[in-house]
């Protein structure tokens, strides 16, 4: 599968793409965000994927964030995908409502009309993706690291739960903690999986601790003016279910933050830094 | 005048806020960014202004340099302000373009209908804006410095250069070095200012320095692969102009950089520092 180039800019020295793709999981063409550091010019080097929350594209990361600064210096790839399928034929919320459908993919594999053809963003990141970045970028894929931002933290760390071994490292900001639990997440799992709730546990951070899975080690920043905190993010779910598995979990609650970028913007270099100790 | 918060967002340590404002000399709604680092929490701090280029609000820096960072750092306030009067009767360009109207008031005080009534951004920031600063923010205003890009380079030498002593360090990423010769200038000035050419004067960084006015120093970075280099932004007749006068301009033409916000990002903590040297 070959990728096109969208844009392409000078960036701290490395090159921030914009890259399109016909791909087979979604049905659609989807973009992804890839900053290469200057690093790989000469060699590969190890990739960081951030998953993104409800209503981004690929751009949101990548525009907002300011880590490519903090990447050139530690040379890493970083990959922003998309949050969902898009197009005029892939069906969206019938509501117009921003949490689910078009930009609130959930990082699931939908199951249920009409969304079961199109929504199947858990695959196409855990597996179509990576082998694109893997044959056309500088990329060596023995050493990734994956972190992302509400929607896109659960996405992370779920991914990270169902795939041991893959990431050296794992983070997230502001997770969803346990889609099961919380508005958000029902309504997802019910429309795109349907009501059948043992397999939402597929998809669930800490039902996935619960059932036996597990992580070496979890940085969570979380910020304590975040609207969204109390009724659908539950970092104390979490907290739970890392506590009674023997998880090693860091969870920062940062006084005056809310659920912006201005809030990962802040953190993101403790982010990468973190990642990069584990890549090394 | 009052300000109203729009958006208020705690950002490294500091505070990021959106302001709006009933404007005097626009006539309109005016908004404006304004980072207040956390070393305002006990004192007056220096305010570093960011003027945008054609198309952008107040917020296209704020989201997209990375400077907040930097200036938590060196405490900073971070002020950027619009591009343009904004509003349904506002009178845009007659054919939609986006170097003309909303969005590209280019720092001028327009004298030609339809424009003269709202068109007043370099009375907007050359006064009125400050006043509103220093009386509402921890601002020491005895401390300034003033930057930006492309257009809002022109506006921040022009402005530096009609007020001299009012900034302490000066800088501009990829400005329009000289309006009265370039298509972007000519169509801005005839339509603002009509077809008085000498008039134009007023409103160009090199025909400012040619009659006289001096700045200590300027420091401008321009990429080498900016699309607008050789047509619209000419660094080379600043270069010219400053030679001549005897202004110490370090220009920094830098190889594989372009016109977006990312040239910015890569270089914005250069300025930022440059300027904190000269403001402290």
């Amino acid at each position: 599968m070959s990728l096109e180039i969208v844009a392409q800019n000078r960036c701290f020295d490395g090159v921030q793409y914009i890259y399109r793709h016909a791909s087979r999981e979604t049905g659609t063409n989807m973009r992804f965000a890839a900053f290469v550091p200057p690093q790989a010019a000469t060699q590969k080097v190890p990739v960081f994927w951030f998953l993104s929350g409800l209503t981004c594209t690929e751009e949101n990361f990548t525009v907002k964030a300011g880590a490519q600064r903090v990447a050139a210096e530690l040379g890493l790839i970083l990959i922003a995908p998309d949050t969902s399928p898009r197009g005029e034929f892939v069906p969206g919320d019938p509501d117009g409502s921003y949490d689910f459908g078009l930009g609130a993919g959930f990082y699931v594999d939908a199951t249920q009309a009409p969304y079961a053809a199109n929504y199947r963003m858990r695959s196409y990141i855990e597996t179509e993706l990576p082998a694109l970045v893997g044959e056309n970028l500088p990329a060596d894929m023995a050493r990734q690291s994956i972190s992302g931002h509400s929607m896109g933290g659960h996405g992370a760390i779920t991914i990270a739960l169902r795939n041991p071994g893959r990431f050296r490292a794992v983070s997230a900001f502001a997770p969803i903690a346990s889609p099961i639990n919380c508005p958000w997440g029902q309504k997802a799992l019910g429309r795109y999986i349907g009501a059948d709730q043992p397999a939402w546990r597929t998809y669930d951070s800490c039902a996935l601790i619960e059932d036996g899975r597990r992580l070496p080690a979890l940085l969570v920043d979380q910020g304590l003016a975040d609207n969204f905190l109390a009724s659908q993010l539950k970092p104390e779910l979490l907290e739970a279910a890392c506590a009674a598995a023997g998880i090693k979990l860091t969870l920062r609650r940062q006084a005056g933050y809310d659920h912006s970028y201005y809030f990962i913007a802040s953190f993101i270099e403790d982010h990468l830094r973190y990642h990069a100790a584990a890549l090394a």
